[in-house]
């Protein structure tokens, strides 16, 4: 049994990851910890969790998180990378679900996040989290950065596109101007009291935001620059609030080259994703829809040409709570500790 | 393995027995049928069981029902009891998701569903499907009319002061006034084309329906009646229909009697219910949500006696698809072979 | 033009109440109020005010609302009291939003409000908010206390029961056990940042609140027993949130006396509110929907007698935010300026 | 008082189109008719309307549509074309919601309406019902086709980079490759029983859809030509379904050209509609939400241009029945008939 810790189980992350743990045949949970929620059972404030999980929140000194095999930071941005050093030290790997170890280029980190990064030298070794991209890595890796909700469907979604292995190093579309048209459903803003994601304010309600600049562009923009091996990629990326709990619908847009216009993308994506546990590449002209994917692990893409004409759009969903966040650190868990990919990761979405 | 097929599986608690069913250790998914759909891939209809569930939906002739060990009923009202017989003769458990097998006296049947009962001999043998009150009856049954999903959630509620077993016989309350206001979601309704449940009209609204008499009434009169033992039994139940896609939420209200007045409710419900699996009855004071039991089979109650007055006011959750239908009756599958209660049935509520 | 003044202007009553005021023909809008937001355009905290309403949130000293004809205080509990004394030496007229101007004992007030009552000897002469009840106190008072959200439901469900106008004194019901079911949409909770009024908990979701006690159970008994002539008035009053944004569905249950047995409710009713403006009293056999009234100062109102039983149903929606807050308000600012008393309120629902 | 008749008032268009007029000071409803619900009580299907629309359905022969000022048809797509001919003849102007006007081509109509169309002639002469683009014709117009829903927020989101007007005849964006990337709720789908709307499958979810072709692409382009002048126009649009009642929300994508590059695109929006009443220029850097909109005539637009790069981002949110449907009817009617073109139409969102 894996024995696993949890620091800052209050929050959204938190509390799938003990759905899912808790479910899980090789895990053991060992400590989950909350400085303000010390000594409350986790059943009390997840009262779905009643009958589940024992557990209650500890202080991170009682939690004795170095004893464990493996610690998930569920926490603000900030905390893991202060923590990280000293779990590695005593043998303890790390799976952070906040931003810490996504960028690689510190000042970006900074620029983006607002804090200094403190712990350059583990940012060095992490490994990026998205497992259909860098599994190889992920075995054998002691910190991992998982990747954002909106980075995993977005770079699953144009990875075929873009991936010598897929393309055989052709450029098939115009990367400098791709678009990600972005939806999600509340849960990604977190558990956190704050006006606007209030019932009132934003059910029956739609809306886009940041349009400035969002934190996950420029973590998008560095994965997919590896995913291709080359720089020449520019993205415009608009995210939405759309009046739902869980999910998230990425409709992407790319403008073929010369070269791309005489590909079967239906094969190509097919054919990319053929060995995926996670990834449903649906029949040509599938509408696929958040809900097919509420509470599972799954990603379902639908690749559409309109007209025959020279505009890709790919349309992408996942559960952001799940393949978006606490799944994938699930599957990057089983991946580090050499079980098979899908254990404990077999539920079938709740729909309706 | 049970061969299990499944009669009617286009609706939301067709779709949502074969959730379930796939993901049970001990069940062999063999046939689901639908004359209209006959042909086409379940999961074409419900992508959410892409890459879990191979089946084709097919004709009821093609199905060889006769070679399962049990068969579900997930049909109108007037299907199963026209097919029943034919296969207990083969030796084939019945489950009824509908009405078909519930209300004892055909000439109510009649009355709250406008058809002759066609099969009354069947029906006199017809086990009442719920556990917590039948559990030695449903072992030992061939057929089983499942309790429908208010009931459920109003039997189990009222059922600790009711039962002689409780009770030691007393009348804790008066059973001729009890009030049921009890609220749905909309995937009660079922999965049918009108107008009345569209997002446009059932959204961001709420409203009574049925007050004149809803189908349920009798079928909960009928129970509550076998569990107290008497016939001193009066119900108002009025349900509404709340904007959300799963759950009930029955508010029930009794006035105590002389006799009641000094009892300790909490203990009374907690040591009915102490060894059900499903049932979990919430610290006093306690204000149970449908999202903590949704996609659970789960039900969960608490106790209120406001101002310690006369009346006692009993909340109660469930999950109608699963507690209140299809995992209802993967419980009562569990019991009539021999397998733990609980085998397929441990999933964690999805929340938020 | 009535000169008018908010106090208090960032909540949800405060903009409906702009809402309502920026299309009253009679009324000039002359000041809005907030401490925090001083000096910000009101339209840019509501952009759907932009192009309407032209104020900016002063401080209450620049507000001058010494010069006002009325003000309207949408704040929390407790301001009203302080500042009424003064606004009324200089003539303002005042209508108070929230509670500090209900409860006519000030043991009551200090006792579910926490605070002790700065002001008795206004709160002598204030008259409780609730026209079709008391329209000619309002149209003399100085100072208005308007009923709360749900005691507005309660009271316009049950008047005609216990009305002695209306009953000829005779006692109809059981007034000691009324049962008050009653749901409401968020925004009952007003627009303030929490996590249990979040999208992500509150949608999809249905649970009852503070069933051991509610602030407006005072209010609503206070209220039965005024309208009744007698003090035997005892309530369960159970309030719900459910997934909506507006709107209070109240499930009112009461016992026939024998006296009561021979009534024609329907009649009763529709006789009692023949000449209300704002009370409609449905055929038979109707279910009211909150979004019926959604936008509207309507109240609605359907009679059953299920079973033709002893035990009434009563069925009641408003939206909370009109008929149980602002528009109320407006409704007896018209008649305390001797305006016909649905200027202004003339909006149709939005629905769907 | 303008005589207005209402053909086929039973749909969600009809009901708002009731809303509107009922409030309009110089409209008086004469007609409306259903054949299915001839004789009902408009109130009694909408309950929203009790007290203030007396009229029953009517049979068309009943309606005498012929006296009539004006007739708008509320119908299904086809019902306008066959009876327009005669009430031009006598004399009645006739407002279409439907599509049976928008298309200047037939066989593009019969290509994407599956019908061929029967009144070509007055089809010719019929005017584009876009006021904000089309007012001097629509004031003369005896026949109007009422723009689309998602039409009018795409061309009046992008009108001011292609008029001549704004942009002196220069071409500021590559007009080749505009994206449209749409959400609509699901008012738009109108008020069919059909299962895909049902809250319980709408709900809590998020699709694409139509994205082979959707039939208000060649309207859009058709619409974005006649406005740029030229045939340079090419669009991919992509609409979604997202769980609201009301609105549309249009992210729209351009890439500018090199003359586009150094304009300042805030002051031409501002510019292009500084006089129309019912659209908004939001300041730079604002997200209109389709709820600040709700149930008003107005359209709120913010232009983006992320990362000073040479994409443009154009935000648009209408309310689908009111400015994208029975609004823009109410606005067009003024026209023609003389009256001040807000009449009618001053409702303020309600919100929240």
């Amino acid at each position: 049994m894996i024995k696993v810790g949890i620091v800052g189980g209050t929050g959204y992350t938190g509390v799938e990851l003990l759905r899912l743990l808790a479910q899980h045949p090789e895990v053991e949970l060992t400590a989950i910890t909350s400085r303000t929620e010390a000594g409350m059972p986790v059943a009390e404030m997840f009262p779905s969790l009643r009958g589940r999980v024992a557990l209650k929140f500890t202080t991170p000194d009682e939690a004795k998180l170095n004893e464990c095999d493996v610690v998930f930071f569920a926490t603000p941005h900030g905390v893991a990378m202060a923590q990280a050093k000293e779990l590695l030290a005593n043998g303890v790997k790390v799976l952070d679900l906040a931003a810490d170890f996504r960028l690689k280029d510190v000042k970006e980190f900074a620029k983006w996040y607002g804090m200094e990064h403190n712990c350059p030298e583990i940012l060095a070794e992490a490994v990026y989290g998205l497992p259909e991209i860098n599994r190889d890595a992920i075995k054998k890796a002691r910190v991992v950065g998982l990747a954002g909700c909106y980075p995993t469907s977005v770079q699953l979604g144009l990875a075929p596109l873009l991936s010598p292995k897929s393309t055989g190093g052709k450029h098939l579309i115009d990367g400098t101007h791709i678009i990600s048209d972005s939806k999600s459903g509340t849960s990604g803003a977190g558990r956190k009291a704050e006006i606007g994601t209030l019932l009132s304010e934003a059910s029956d309600n739609f809306k886009a935001y940041s349009v400035k600049g969002h934190r996950h562009l420029p973590e998008i923009e560095q994965g997919l620059k590896a995913i291709a091996g080359h720089d020449q990629i520019g993205l415009t990326f608009v995210p939405h609030l759309t009046p739902m709990i869980r999910g998230i619908h990425s409709t992407l847009y790319v403008r073929l080259t010369e070269a791309g216009k005489d590909v079967d993308y239906q094969k190509l994506y097919e054919n990319f994703y053929k060995d995926e546990p996670f990834v449903d590449v649906m029949p040509a002209g599938s509408h696929p829809e958040t809900r097919s994917v509420r509470g599972s692990n799954g990603i379902r893409i639908a690749i559409h040409r309109p007209g025959g004409g020279d505009t890709l759009v790919i349309l992408v969903v996942e559960d952001n709570l799940v393949k978006g966040a606490s799944g994938q650190g699930v599957q990057c868990m089983n991946l580090m500790f050499g079980l098979p990919e899908t254990t404990g990761l077999t539920q079938i979405a709740v729909s309706p």
